[in-house]
């Protein structure tokens, strides 16, 4: 199973793979920051969908290969740009690495352990209440729909499979909502072995159909 | 199945039973909107559990036994100074009328309809926002933790009933939130009778234990 950090820190470790243009350490960082500047402006004008590599690239005065360079595709600026401790293809990958049939058990795994994680739970706590507020921001809205309901999906398989999808999230969503916003008793004080044990049945059943 | 008007229209109702203290109409409007901002200062002061109805009695500067005219109980003046459309002993008669083995198909039933009420589903929405917003209103995180999983739990029994009680509003929560506050596709725009139909089974599991 992935470590937290693992995913927390991905975007930060690209800058330090092979082909970094020359320059000193904070020049680098610089940019890189100017860049995040950027696609938080982008997103927040455009939401999710309509934002665009090449228009980031251009709130920050460099070039789009240059975005590339830093962070990869769209969905790892986005991760970057909002802080994310989750990357949906990671989050997916391993909860469908055993198959089907174990996705439920390993998805109440790594989302009890992301919440209990003190660095990613705040940054979780951060997100769910930025989210909800004001009807939801959309192009975190906009970002769950098109990668995570899509990466889950695709491991669902079926014609409801985006359905299925929805409901999993929902019931994670709502464990995350009443364990550790509204911290409601007696779920916020129940070990979280026990509520991963408790959700596993669950989510398996919606991605069952 | 109750009417989603008449959960919302039980406080107001009893001003109209036996026992009206004498004096026009809008007087007995006046002292109850009074009763209700006091009540709104007690429980944002207070909390739930803190607030009592001396205190917001006092607040008014009316006898407690006015208070208990107008609205009945603490939990009654509650729902009505928070104009919630759920009145969580209804909610749960309803659910349980037909026996535990039909409550997940009651509640997701009832659970829907006041959702996609247009009168209720607004106000839903609204408390849903203020609720979670600044890590939650601690005076509805505690009514929901006192009367609502209070409720269910002695519906359901057995020594886990309060946790499975929890997880079952965990699943509620989650679909409000994805379908009503994040409109995430394509669970958003699935008719409400097939969000029933699915939610049934898994609420009727959370119960089951």
């Amino acid at each position: 199973m992935a470590d937290p950090k693992t995913a927390a820190d991905a975007p930060g470790a690209r800058r330090r793979g092979p082909g970094r243009p020359p320059g000193r350490r904070g020049d680098a960082s610089r940019t890189r920051n100017g860049i995040l500047e950027a696609a938080r402006a982008e997103f927040a004008a455009r939401g999710y969908a309509g934002a665009s590599v090449r228009a980031i690239a251009r709130g920050a005065g460099v070039d789009p290969a240059l975005v590339h360079h830093y962070f990869g595709s769209k969905d790892r600026v986005f991760i970057a740009a909002m802080d994310l401790p989750i990357d949906p293809e990671t989050l997916v990958t391993t909860a469908f690495a055993q198959g089907v049939g174990h996705a439920g058990e390993r998805l109440a795994e790594t989302f009890v352990r992301l919440w209990e994680h003190p660095d990613t739970g705040t940054r979780l706590l951060a997100i769910m209440r930025t989210a909800v507020l004001d009807g939801g921001d959309p192009a975190f809205r906009e970002f769950v729909g098109a990668e995570l309901t899509a990466r889950l999906a695709e491991g669902i398989g079926g014609p409801d499979a985006a359905l299925r999808a929805n409901l999993c999230v929902s019931q994670l969503l709502g464990v995350a909502l009443t364990r550790y916003v509204l911290r409601l008793e007696p779920i916020a004080s129940t070990p979280g072995a026990e509520i991963a044990r408790r959700l596993a049945p669950i989510l398996q059943r919606h991605l069952n159909g």
